[in-house]
């Protein structure tokens, strides 16, 4: 069987308590140091394990992260100390270094982290095969498990570059924490590394996540450990171009998973914005269209409601001339026109409803201005949305 | 009994077809011409009726406007011909000039309004005693009319100020139709009366709307047809501070009332935001707290999950220091103090579900950074919100 993590990454899982329905404690460890690259929320509110790892991936480099699911240990009580206990005590149980041990916590804001079951827990850690119960440990309101894989050549070396990430509540998109743990053997230098990462977030988390709508928690990271063999990556050469790829279709597959699994999501969303001026116009519309409510709630009802596509372009805070737009919706089920020059058009109402049926529907959007154009993910507002959210606190 | 509307001001509805379950078109007329201020949505995409009301206010003078609900006449085909239609149809039968009506028009966007019914409807319109056909006439998914009135004094005259207004699928602000139509008989110059418009819905309607995120339809008029007899306002003196003063007061009623009845609401969230360096800083983080998607949703399930208040303020991109924030929430039934310095209090959860379970939740947060403070008004988001607005065009 095909390992699903690169070569000497490992992970592990445990329940803080028995009584948990899954694992909540999960750690990832590298055999040896790793380059590190990450990203954080843009939130003004940073949760305490942030903050922790800021400081320690100020050489950036380490070797595993320790993470909880259930409290976010943001604005709690003793944040910024209980975060740096669990780095200590996973140091300690593993040997190494507190500051090459990185904190990722996601739940519910604003309650004291519960520090001792914790710490029992990450002394009955150990590694296993599977990477599954580590996928499992990190999910909140989530209902699978989110990994996707790339495998690459550089220097007629075989790379792997795996992805694990947790994110739901995406139905606006943003406002629940997403964590990413990405592993790669690849030996690159921290600087590339860091702006492969950054690139391929904004591609494609960013394109599920309206500008600055991000929780206190949200975190990417990416370990790097070399074991590859490769070259060293040390310049904007072809390898890092390929690895640079690589990355970016990684990390489009985890937001499409994040997006499909929106809380109480029954439809994946994708606006396509063509005919666009600039990457950003393009951005900024399909962006808006994909965090209406009310579309989302008419998406759900199946309904081919492009009037509130129009209305979601409309107050995106983006110039574009309404009279040249033409929408249409399209699924497995084929595609149908809906608006043109800016007009509403007949059309069949069973064809519609057929294709609106679908797990996904693909709203394109052609602006008739330029050649630019971006996709942007969401998902439907349901019924279950409200009862996960009305309720998640208890 | 007191009548309503001022002096010179009558309206009457009609059911376009008898089948219908309410009246769904209306007319506000006056007996005299009318100085009218005006404003129109800042969405890009406008729907017709605003288009030729802003020709037929050229002159910032009208008679009298009719408005129907069912068809928003936006996006839609032959939309600026059916908007003057219904200007031109209603001028024959009331033997006006068709420049001195205004059209209004709330519902589904892009589909084609069925002009023929609306004329035939607008012959048989008459003239009523009370206004309540007419508020009902205006409504979409709103569940109940909505109505305020202020009377002052100007040079000993009795002046009287009386608005109208619909607007549901507030629940994320702004995203659905707000028309709201204000009648005054006061004598003012038209600079003044714009201004004092202006300045009213800045502190009202927009307190309950996201900046840019308004319908195509949105629409504010203010018609003054001088029959109280008050020396002219001319200059800001302080005959304009009282009308401008009671104008506001109108508009925040009817604001408040609209939020309390955002589509599926069960609870009015009011956001108060203190202690803060500029009236914009607290407007902007206030609009956030109410327009969480997460928040309304915990509100709906009577939960104090304040946590999902400090991440609304983060993410709002707009600076403040989270470590001196203080969170309490309050309602009639009491007040509780849930978060201090930006860490989360123990706190009894017994006495904030009784405060939870009121229908009017007020958020006290305090910036402590200077002396301005902002109210923002939104509601919850339920069940109800989604089976509205999934199945809303059909």
């Amino acid at each position: 069987m095909t390992r699903f993590l690169p070569k000497g990454f490992y992970t592990g899982a445990v329940k803080t308590d028995p009584d948990k329905k899954k694992e909540d404690l999960g750690l990832l460890l590298s055999s040896v140091p790793c380059t590190v690259a990450a990203m954080y929320t843009s939130n003004k509110v940073q949760a305490a394990p942030l903050k922790l790892n800021q400081k320690h991936l100020e050489n950036h480099s380490a070797i595993g992260v320790i993470a909880n699911s259930g409290n976010a240990n943001a604005a709690a009580l003793h944040g910024e100390l209980h975060a740096l206990e669990m780095a200590q005590k996973t140091a300690k149980s593993f040997g190494l270094k507190e500051e090459d041990v990185l904190v990722a916590s996601t739940g519910v804001i604003g309650k004291e982290l519960e520090i001792e079951p914790i710490e029992k827990a990450i002394e009955t850690l150990r590694l296993e095969e599977s990477e599954d119960s580590f996928a499992r440990a990190i999910m909140t309101t989530d209902t699978v498990e989110k990994k996707a894989r790339e495998v690459i050549t550089i220097d007629g070396k075989e790379v792997v570059i795996s992805g694990i990430c947790k994110g739901s509540g995406m139905i606006h998109p943003g406002f629940a924490t997403m964590l990413c743990f990405i592993t790669t053997d690849i030996d690159i230098d921290y600087p590339l590394l860091q702006k492969a990462l950054e690139k391929a977030v904004k591609n494609s988390f960013n394109r599920i996540d309206v500008d600055g709508d991000m929780s206190t928690n949200d975190m990417v990271l990416c370990f790097a450990n070399a074991l590859a063999g490769n070259e060293k990556i040390t310049t904007k050469d072809e390898n890092y171009r390929i690895f640079k790829k690589a990355l970016k279709k990684l990390c489009k597959k985890l937001a499409r998973k994040m997006a499909a699994d929106g809380e109480g999501a029954s439809r994946l969303i994708v606006c396509k914005v063509k005919g666009a001026l600039s990457k950003k116009q393009a951005v900024e519309l399909a962006r808006s269209v994909v965090s209406s409510t009310l579309f989302k709630a008419a998406i759900n009802g199946q309904d081919a409601n492009w009037g509130r596509v129009i209305c979601a372009l409309g107050y995106a805070g983006v110039d574009f001339d309404p009279a040249k737009v033409d929408i249409s919706f399209q699924s497995e089920y084929g595609k149908i026109a809906l608006c043109k020059d800016g007009i509403g058009l007949d059309f069949n109402e069973e064809k519609a409803a057929r294709i609106m049926s679908a797990k996904e529907i693909t709203v394109v959007v052609n602006l008739h201005l330029g050649k630019k154009k971006a996709l942007c993910y969401g998902c439907d507002l349901s019924h279950e949305y409200v009862s996960i959210n009305a309720d998640y606190r208890s």
